[in-house]
């Protein structure tokens, strides 16, 4: 079974890459971008089969390794 | 206009950081990880309202900054 887990910095928290490409963007003259935020995109193959088994076991590795839910937002999406 | 950006390794190039996750969370007692990609997921807001010209504008950002197109593959999304 495949899944895509989301990471992205919580609203409010300061994203000094994303900042960082908004200018990298401005300075190439691409106007008009107002706001880039940069987070991380991770694809995993689970030999579990059962979708809920498998978002339990997601979860729990966002919570534990994958994101920092201090300042960090996850999402999980099985396909 | 808000816009999704995933950013990720082409099949066949090798991803040390997508095995260092699938290390650790071995290490941490989740068996049954077979595979792990890390890849980027970058949002971009646009002043531009019109989705062809955005599209547009965000594969020419893709190629010339946000994607390193030799190894890397990229997907835009329109929200």
């Amino acid at each position: 079974m495949k899944a895509k887990v989301h990471i992205t910095l919580k609203r409010g928290v300061l994203d000094p890459q994303g900042k960082a490409v908004a200018h990298s963007l401005a300075s190439l003259g691409f106007a008009g971008v107002t706001e880039v935020r940069q987070g991380k995109f991770i694809e995993i193959d689970l030999a579990e089969t059962d979708p809920a088994k498998a978002r339990t076991k997601l979860d729990e590795m966002c919570r534990k390794l994958l994101a920092n839910t201090v300042i960090e937002d996850y999402a999980i999406e099985l396909a």
